[in-house]
């Protein structure tokens, strides 16, 4: 018993493209539809040829959903739900894929009234983009957090739920804020640090640029990856979870402030306590199967 | 022609084993000696059979040596030279493997006065410790970074250069001082870094341990594995590049203020450029072939 029978998925990049085949891999009776505001996208889409129908637009995309799945940076999801909210059908649930809920709660209540909306936020990805970027076992093993309203249906967080244990990953569920909070340390924190220092090493003076891509095995190309992630997805998470995001920073901030002071003054101790003590936490991520067990995230050598 | 007949590997864990196992690759006929303090290693080293003699002092082991490589944490250094320096033969050439070099060429000249001495960088490694974690293609491609002294002799740099491009490495050189700018922005800080923000996560009252692992598949995780290398290598590294790291690590903090600022004021503009520039490094570096060019480092999914 499929959780939905016909999907359609708004925004064609990484994830929704992602999504799309993970729904030809487990679930091939699914109709799936798709619209993306970018005509190169759709056009590239087709020739992939991953969804069974591509409208021209979004409301054309929504007319016959069970499922309406938003694919699009969360500071667009607001504007793109109500350019389809006279085309949805009574009965659609609509949820999205956004990595900021609060905002986009409100923003779908907005846009949407009276409409079943199961927010979801499945925690995958990688730093490349576009419908090409996409594949079928991406949420394999990872988790997927639902935060629905406290009135929503309890059947639409059940399909919603089975559509995405579906799809290989596994289903938590919390409320907005916890969600938005959770993630600001666990991935928007990562992000802008890694943004930062990734922007840091191309402007010094005194290390050329050549420099710094020579002898990036060192450690630095590891940040260099998320770095490489889209710019315009991320700055809308920013603006979109900035209160979260700006007490992680904080709290990030008064850490690397008493290391800069144990190496200062020679304090070896406190860094060799620190040190140790975050060893034991890459080996619970490995233990829970969050990450590759192989050395050097089992890259090539 | 071999640059070197006879070397002997002081300290062997993840380095020294690499380069034991790389001389077996490339240079079979070479005569290799090995020793570390402790006793566990040198017991499992014999087992792991990739050195012809284990030495029960470093004396012991440098006593026919063309090439003693000290593969030993650089706040060690100093000390394991004096160590073996009244058994040292009188043309031996003393090399190491430390990620900062002023100090290491500071402590040689104490400890081996008239030796010839051409310090070395291998920046190459993994997250794993010991001599089980070697593996002989760990410098491939990758860069070793020599620091001779001004009045070197030419023809022992040149020896020692030979030695790492026979295993497989590119070698460049420069003056110490310029490698420990370099090496602060390119391994340390990122190091300093990745360790802050998993001590950060670990430490929160609102979000706990548990759901810290389970949704580190956000970024999270690429920082926990840098932040899993050996902690006491990482504390003699940040004591004994302690000016450039600080000076590095007041660039990048400055850097982070302005983000700060862009996110509380919703300056998406500020944040869009930003992460638009720093996509171009991740290309850059995947250009010259210092890292795996599929996506998500080539993690299996």
């Amino acid at each position: 018993m499929l959780p939905f029978a016909r999907v359609t998925i708004i925004g064609l990049g990484l994830i929704g493209s992602s999504v799309a085949r993970a729904i030809r891999r487990s679930m091939p009776t699914v109709r799936l539809t798709g619209y993306d505001a970018s005509p190169a996208v759709r056009k590239r889409v087709a020739e992939l040829d991953f969804l069974d129908d591509i409208a021209d637009t979004a409301g054309a995309a929504v007319t016959d959903a069970d499922l309406v799945l938003l694919c699009v940076p969360v500071g667009a999801i607001g504007e793109v739900a109500a350019s389809f909210a006279a085309d949805l059908p009574a009965d659609a649930i609509v949820s999205d894929v956004g990595s900021s809920k609060a905002g986009v709660a409100a923003a779908l209540a907005v846009a949407l009234p009276g409409v079943a909306v199961v927010p979801a936020h499945p925690v995958a990805g990688t730093e490349k983009s576009g419908p090409d970027a996409g594949f079928a076992s991406l949420f394999d093993g990872r988790w997927c957090i639902l935060t629905p309203a406290g009135d929503a249906d309890p059947t639409a967080v059940m399909r919603v739920s089975a559509f995405w244990e579906g799809l290989g990953a596994r289903v938590d569920i919390m409320d907005a804020a916890h969600h938005d909070l959770v993630l600001a340390v666990t991935s928007h924190l990562p992000h802008l640090i890694a943004y930062t220092i990734v922007g840091t090493a191309s402007d010094l003076e005194t290390v050329t640029r050549s420099e710094v891509i020579k002898y990036s095995a060192g450690g630095f190309r590891d940040f260099t990856r998320i770095a490489a992630s889209d710019p315009t997805m991320w700055r809308d998470v920013f603006l979109a979870n900035k209160e979260a995001v700006l007490e992680m920073l904080q709290r990030f901030t008064e850490d690397l402030t008493a290391l800069q002071r144990a190496i200062r003054w020679g304090d070896g101790d406190t860094l060799f306590e620190l040190f140790t003590r975050t060893r034991a936490v890459r080996r619970s991520i490995i233990e829970e199967g969050q990450d590759d067990a192989a050395p050097d995230f089992g890259r090539q050598h």
